[in-house]
């Protein structure tokens, strides 16, 4: 993969500042609008996606590739209390930029930053079934299907389908 | 269950007003500081626990017997946006009063509350697994097992233990 290699070189994840968040809003409101892969309202404003992406829950970095900002993620403790040393994760790569990689990228950086943030796993609660990309990645990176959700998400265009949670250790 | 029956007759399930606060934090302060069934931190104060527990995006009841408040449960969307059909539930029972089919009363009325509000499913996230009552109870009342987290609860006096993601349609 030496052309994936170069890609990687010129690319650097980093935490976010105000400055990003037009550039975050320009990822997350297609994805939003689409409707296909996040439970999130399709109209939510940007506002509130900001919002929500941003808590201050969240440890969150963005991908940038020569000055463009490709994609966001976010770690957080996916419970609290007696559940707070698993931690949760979720990754929007901008629309323009799907097939290159980011989404690997960005969930290496995620176990990375959750491991030195002492977490012993990593669950995604919500992972749409018809994401089949996104599924076969995250086996990739060592998840496992650990629960099938049996039509709990209401697809635009599929209707109701399966949501897998998927976990692995840290 | 002639017994189970008179009881409850005299309870009443019902919306929570204001002058419920002492009572649902007698109920809830106990089995937050035990953490042995619930996800939460076992320091949490009382204000923040209101807070949790009454958020504005929960259905909210309690059930009352002979005018004493011995349950309290809500009812919520699980997700946001597509994954909005499907209900979330949480109940707590005094610790005076396990035993005495208040869990089971409760989780009847969220399922009847869940269907009027046009709820297709219900989900339960995180079913601590050494709380086997709990774990058999949902059982009874049609969940089923959909997954199996593990070792994502730090039990105080088991250690990492699983918990259960279980599911029943509406």
């Amino acid at each position: 993969m030496a052309a994936g290699q170069a890609r990687g070189d010129a690319s650097v994840i980093r935490a976010v500042s105000p400055a990003d968040h037009d550039a975050i809003w320009a990822i997350l409101e297609p994805v939003i609008r689409a409707g296909e892969t996040l439970a999130i309202p399709r109209d939510m404003t940007r506002q509130a996606a900001l919002s929500l992406w941003l808590s201050s829950d969240r440890t969150v970095r963005v991908l940038e590739e020569d000055g463009a900002v490709l994609g966001i993620f976010y770690v957080r403790a996916n419970q609290m209390g007696g559940g707070a040393h698993v931690a949760n994760a979720g990754y929007v790569v901008a629309q323009h930029a799907t097939g290159r990689g980011i989404a690997r990228r960005m969930c290496a950086a995620s176990l990375d930053l959750a491991r030195a943030q002492g977490f012993h796993g990593m669950q995604f609660n919500f992972v749409v079934s018809s994401n089949v990309r996104a599924v076969a990645l995250w086996q990739n990176m060592g998840f496992a299907v650990v629960g099938r959700l049996p039509e709990v998400f209401d697809h635009p265009a599929l209707g109701y389908v399966d949501a897998l949670v998927m976990f692995r250790a840290l």
